[in-house]
This record gives C-alpha cells, sequence and structure tokens, in this order.
C-alpha cells in the first residue's frame, strides 16, 4: 500500500542517489588528475605508461603476453667499457679548461651571412646524436635548414606568430621580463643566419616488425641533447641562438614535411656573429647559488 | 488537477534533464583538456602564460600597469661580444676532434667506489651552469650527494618505488623494452659512485623586491645544462648514468631540503666505472637516420 502510493519517491531518491555517487566517482577521478598534475613529471610518465600499457594490451590480443618482444634486439651483448683514464690532475686540469672553454659561450641575436662549410655542421650533428636517451630510443630529428627561400618561409611563420604571442598571448610580466634583452618578434637573424636547426621530439616511431615503438622521456632527451648540440657548435667557434617558438610547430612541421608523430622543440639558427654584434651584459650565478654539498 | 497527480513524473524528468546537461558540461570540459593534452607543449606554454598573466594583473592591483619591473635591469648594458674566431679548417676539425670525444662517452651502470676530488665536481656543476636558459633565469639546484648515509637513504627510497613501478606502473611493453639493458630496480651504483648529483629545476622563485620570478621554460632549460652537465663529466674522464627516478621526486625533495618550488628531475651518480664494468652493445643511428638536409 504505502510503496504503491509513494514509489515515485523512491524512484527519485534512487536517482538522487545516483547523481550523488556517479558525481562523487567523476569528483575523485578528477581531483586525482589534479593530483597528478601537481607532479607534471609524474603525470608525463604516467601518460607514458598508459600508453605503453594500452599499447602492449593490444600487442596481446593475438596472443600469448610472452610474445612480447623488446624493441632492441633481445640477446644484446654486453661488452667491456674501453676508456681512457686521466690522473685526478690530469682530470681537474680538464675540467677546468671545459668549464673557461665553455664560460665564454653566448647566445648572440645578430648573425652573419657569411657561409660556414656543412661539413662542419654534419659533425656538430652527429655529436648531438651521442646523447644518451630513454631505453636508447634516440628520439629526435635535426633539420638543417640553409635554402633562403625555405628559411624566408619559417621567418614568415615565426614573426607572424610570434607578434601575436608578444601583442596577446605571453601577458605582462612576461614581455616585461623580456624587455632588458632587447628582443621582440622579429627575428632577423632566422633569414641571416647560414643555417637553421629544427630540432623535432619524435613521440614515437615503428619498428621493424611493424609494432609502435615507444619513445620514453623523449621530451627530456631532446633538450639533454641539445645541451650536447650547443657545446658542439660552442667547441667549433660558432655561435647559436637557443630559441623556442611558441605555437609555431604544427606550421613548420608542415612546412619541412615532417610526420605527425614529431613535434618541434627548438630553432636553432648557427653562423658567425654579426660585425659589431652586442650582447646584454649579463652575469651568472656563483657556484654557491646553484650548488650545495650534502 | 493533472499537475497535482503527476507532479512527481515532472520532478523526475527534470532532475533527468539535469543530470543529462551536467553531464554534457562535463564531458565536453573533460573532452578539452584532453584536446589541450594533445600539444603537451602548447599546454606548457599556456600554463606559463596563465601565471604570468595572472601575477601581472595581482601585480597591477596597486598601481599602474607602467608600474611593472623587469626580473632583469631595466637598464641593462649591451656590450660588444668578444670572441675568437677560428679558421674553417680549424673548425672542422675541432667539430670533428669533438666528436671523435663524445662519441666515446657511454652510460655506465657499474661504479667503483674510488672517490674523486670534489674540485673536478665544482668545475663540472659550474660548467653546466653556463647553459642558456629561458629569459635568463638559470633555474637550476644541483645537490651533490658525497655523504654514504644520504646516499644510502636515497637508494632506499628509490629503489622501493622502482620496484612498484617495475611491478605495477611501467607496463608491459616498457620493462619489455629494458630488459636488453639489463636494468631492474636494484640500484647498487647509489651508494657506491662517490657522488650523485641530484638535479632540481626551480619553477619559480623569488625577486629581491619579494615579487615572484616565473622561470620560463624550466624543463627545456634543466634538461639541455644537463646536456652540457655530461659533456663536461666526461670531458674530465667521469663517468655517469642519466637516471630518471619515477614517482621518488617528492620523497627525495623532503630528504635533501628542497622547497615545493623545485622539483627533482634527474640523479646522475658520477665516478669512475667499476672493474671490468660491462656496458650494452649499442650502435647510434647513422647521420643520416637523424639528419634532414633542406
Amino acid at each position: 500500500m504505502f510503496f504503491e502510493l509513494y514509489w515515485q519517491y523512491f524512484v527519485v531518491g534512487l536517482i538522487l542517489y545516483a547523481i550523488c555517487r556517479g558525481g562523487y566517482i567523476f569528483y575523485s577521478k578528477s581531483q586525482q588528475k589534479t593530483l597528478r598534475g601537481i607532479d607534471k613529471k609524474n603525470e608525463e610518465a604516467y601518460e607514458i605508461l598508459q600508453s605503453s600499457s594500452s599499447s602492449s594490451s593490444s600487442d596481446n590480443e593475438g596472443g600469448e603476453e610472452d610474445e612480447l618482444t623488446p624493441a632492441l634486439p633481445k640477446d644484446l651483448k654486453h661488452i667491456p667499457l674501453e676508456y681512457t683514464r686521466f690522473s685526478s690532475e690530469e682530470s681537474l686540469r680538464r675540467a677546468e679548461d671545459f668549464y673557461t672553454l665553455m664560460n665564454a659561450r653566448r647566445t648572440i641575436r645578430h648573425f652573419s651571412n657569411e657561409p660556414v662549410p656543412i661539413e662542419i655542421i654534419r659533425n656538430i650533428i652527429k655529436t648531438a646524436g651521442t646523447a644518451p636517451s630513454g631505453a636508447h630510443t634516440e628520439p629526435w630529428t635535426y633539420v638543417v635548414v640553409s635554402s633562403y627561400e625555405v628559411k624566408q618561409k619559417i621567418r614568415e611563420i615565426v614573426e607572424n606568430e610570434e607578434e601575436i604571442n608578444y601583442k596577446k598571448r605571453m601577458g605582462k610580466t612576461w614581455t616585461t621580463d623580456l624587455k632588458p634583452l632587447q628582443v621582440n618578434w622579429l627575428k632577423e637573424y632566422l633569414t641571416d643566419a647560414p643555417y637553421i636547426i629544427c630540432i623535432f621530439k619524435q613521440l614515437y616511431s615503428y619498428r621493424e616488425d611493424g609494432k609502435k615503438k615507444m619513445h620514453y622521456y623523449n621530451e627530456q632527451s631532446v633538450s639533454l641533447a641539445t645541451g650536447i648540440l650547443l657545446t658542439a657548435i660552442h667547441y667549433a667557434g660558432l655561435y647559436s641562438l637557443t630559441s623556442t617558438p611558441l605555437n609555431c610547430g604544427p606550421a613548420l612541421r608542415t612546412l619541412l614535411g615532417r610526420p605527425l608523430s614529431e613535434k618541434l622543440t627548438l630553432l636553432i639558427p648557427v653562423g658567425y656573429p654579426a660585425e659589431g654584434c652586442l650582447v646584454p651584459d649579463l652575469k651568472r650565478k656563483h657556484l654557491d647559488e646553484i650548488m650545495i654539498e650534502v
């Protein structure tokens, strides 16, 4: 009797319960996401994990778990390390010399159009290619542009986006912080420098057996390789500018014909400094500001 | 009459509508998030933009827009670049020599506990400190651990997390890909190597006037500086292992007493190879696999 009269209230109650419950689950999931967002690195790692475990489950669809084969040869040999041992004194002298050399490196924004033999650039790229990478995936592509027409197109894309970046997207604090460095959205160096090295990170690639090969820590690996690249550029007596073209990635990827699995991370013009090149009078932090001994 | 009898149905209908509507809004928001996630780099850039523009608007609350002062001195001088010019032949020779040197670098996983003079490490850290960084923010802290007790604690934290990573978090593809490299969650090198360099990226810092200083592109800058660090380690004749301790960041940050504004990005043990140290017989990609000339 009672139920027959008031069943609608039960229905409403049940639905309200479902809403609260569903809402709670959704909320706690998004909370978890936020928590994960706190540690960006972790989040990236989780993405790698998710993509790797999802590809692993699809790999398994047609077979046994044991069928999984690594991207590197299963029976990869391990060989004795060959190395030159310096004395402590020699090590210290070399460490000091290298610091003195690298401390003379400066980023420049005014390039001469004087040509540079391509063989120097090839050695520099080979040196960058010696960088370590997550699970030895070597997730990098270096597009070296010397064609004036292509450099002009790159400059056009970058200047258009950068004008919007500076005027609208970057915000007052960022553009104010950049003022002392006298930079803006005009990038003459993109057509002046004999080379622009466009660095792409590869999110993934394909193995010989057609399976997707995950590139773990590709962002970190490529940035780290760029550090070695800059060192090689400086060692060879050339100059560079480390630039991050905000929002230009997709247009430049299309222009340079790179696949969707690659993303542009840096644009590095390389060459000699222009006559009378000025640099901002910046000081570097002292050792005790960057190193803590425990 | 009709409404009085059946009002409960209207209530249920209304609630169902609210659920669908709410669900749709929630769904489309999470879709937007996913879409933004597609271009990770852009998302990061937007975060920087948002944080910089929100801090700029709070800066402006009490005053004029013109009151914003850059983090670097407003009247930063620009001075002539000092540089040594090599001939083309000399440049090429240096580029080749440096490639030969760097191509002999190998990551090792078996370290001798033989001590290394701290002065060598100080020069190496100083060299890493010459790296370029977004708006010259130098967003890095190098904690160099030589204390055996602290190395033991680091090892404990890392091994515990890594065991969970390998067994649960990393997924079958990833752990399979690592098998040929013979790595697992046991990290003897963390107590064997004379030094562990713990690299922290600083998300922000504070200026002398107490205002927050944004560190643009801190992740990329720190990874790039790590490339220069590895170069310096190798140049000095020492060996290292580039390791990314998944999920260990917060515990190690607390152990080493670093502030919340810093995040651990890499753990790099440094020292001499152990007697009879083996390395996987890896080949590096050829130049034509990593370089495209346009």
